[in-house]
């Protein structure tokens, strides 16, 4: 069998799999911002026609996925597998979007990693020959995200600087074993990480750690580095976050600086839309990249860019109990479809 | 790249990861059942010496990491890779176990059909070359579930006759790309399957249905039947669950019986530990594998198994919004280390 292993953290796939279509719904303070051009559907109503938050969200990865599926001219039954997993306890966004769909599911929870680890297992599924045609999805929702995680909306709680701004948006990609688009030509799985930041209105801050981890870890194991990249992409550090990544990187010898973006302060204009340190969530960087960043790529703007998603792995029970906030990211390499 | 898919939703391994070690931790009631002289690590204390009872699962899942590392033979730098998940909303108990280990981690959501998933995406990565040594875990916890799902313990609130008891335990299962030990040979993904049964206290028929069709789908995929099993393992259907599962097959005219077990009925003696319908929780079929079933697969007691981890999809809020209960089932088929 080849060793597709490289180094402790990472992996790459003998023949890169395909992102051949991509699809994103936002909501509506998502669609007025930055990004609001790239995004397949957009909706001006926080229920999406649903009676709950949580059946909206539901309903936005049902619409992500039809839109996936139309826009790539398959039917359900070339589907082989579905990769997703959102923010909700227990994750029924994920499983009730796949009920009765017939489509295998295998449900993930990674918070708001989830995009970037949705597409690293499609590339062991599709890489390894286990899988022809994989879906990586999910989705987050403004509103079900503070009831569950902070305080009742209607409580109209007041938000620290260091607060962000849960995306409400799904995102889904494809990842063919054949055809033509971006490809995922490595990949570099996380580590669990925490050096005590117990705020949980500081995630970023609480993140920041695992993304280098994840970044050093990638330029370590395959033996490359910022200058390789167009961009490096972190998933919802939002402005503290990457600043305090920058400051990591930088007292580890390493300059970021001029390669890194993050979507949180891509998908929303945080100067304008009051959204504090940015947006956050695992429909942040879904729908920064299913539409934006894969296009970019497809059109060869962007080359070659490191998708580091970006997770907090905390719960209220644990910030009750008092426990810090562990981060963790995965990366995932992708270069444009022309190169 | 060899084509590794079979079906609709199966795949065969080229070449059979091994599962090399395996280890279990378990609470008193389940120390007191027929499974009890199986389990590596057996504690009196519901706490397990932790100030609550989510740390407790935590605690319980650091024990079967450490036992499983330390009757491996190998060092924590040895292990490529832990797909692990729980039922702790944001499943904490597995990210606070992962927190600082340095061991790459990725999170999963599959209800009480983990252990299957975990196995399963190991195979995936051990399989396709992207990993060596890869650990497959998971637990859960009956006072912590019992808070969470439905009511705080002290309440004394009453049971069910299709009720089911959560099994306070943890397994871990090392799969590895060679050495010696049972092999997991073919897997099968499930879909999410809903036939509309709404009671949150009669687990067992919202999982059969998604059981008999992964199941279904394993015999149709790679062209077996019940005659090729020694056994055929369901994760924790209990008594009610097990008598539709079989009915299913029955109506479809395949005869499961003399052939199927359920974890839930092999962890409690359903007669004499008060435990209504048998047990669940990911733990269930989690240490009745790393222990009874993976050491009578070991000395070829028994020869071949096909191991269905169930799920149940539902949370509180779906439950308190009216919805019916998806369940979800992944297939492992594992043959004896002798064969």
């Amino acid at each position: 069998m080849t060793d597709r292993k490289r180094g402790r953290q990472s992996f790459v796939p003998e023949v890169p799999p395909v992102i051949t279509a991509w699809a994103s719904v936002a909501g509506k303070k998502e669609s007025e911002g930055p990004l609001g051009h790239t995004f397949d559907i957009k909706s001006s109503d926080t229920y999406f026609g649903q009676k709950t938050w949580e059946q909206a969200e539901k309903h936005m990865q049902q619409q992500a996925l039809n839109k996936l599926i139309e826009k790539s001219g398959l039917s359900r039954s070339d589907i082989d597998l579905v990769f997703s997993g959102d923010l909700l306890n227990q994750c029924i966004g994920s499983s009730f979007t796949l009920r009765n769909s017939h489509i295998p599911h295998l449900g993930l929870y990674g918070a708001c990693s989830t995009m970037a680890e949705s597409l690293l297992l499609s590339t062991m599924a599709v890489g390894g020959g286990f899988a022809h045609r994989v879906v990586a999805m999910t989705s987050s929702h403004f509103a079900s995200s503070e009831r569950q995680y902070r305080f009742p909306l209607g409580y109209g709680g007041q938000r620290t600087p260091t607060s962000q701004w849960t995306v409400t948006g799904s995102g889904a990609a494809l990842v063919c074993d054949s055809g033509s688009g971006p490809r995922i030509t490595a990949c570099t799985i996380g580590t669990v990480t925490d050096l005590g930041i117990q705020d949980a209105n500081n995630m970023g801050a609480a993140m920041a750690p695992a993304a280098y981890d994840t970044i050093r870890a990638h330029f370590e194991d395959l033996k490359t580095g910022p200058e390789d990249f167009d961009r490096i992409v972190t998933g919802d550090l939002g402005q503290v976050g990457k600043e305090l990544l920058l400051e990591l990187a930088r007292r580890d010898g390493v300059s970021l600086g001029g390669k890194l973006v993050d979507c949180g302060t891509l998908v929303f204009d945080t100067a304008k839309q009051d959204v504090h340190a940015g947006g956050s969530g695992c429909g942040c960087s879904a729908i920064a990249l299913c539409g934006h960043l894969l296009g970019e790529l497809k059109t060869g703007k962007l080359k070659k860019i490191l998708f580091c998603g970006t997770g907090a792995l905390l719960s209220p029970t644990s910030t009750q109990q008092g426990l810090p906030i562990p981060g963790v990211c995965h990366g995932v390499c992708i270069t444009g479809g022309r190169v």
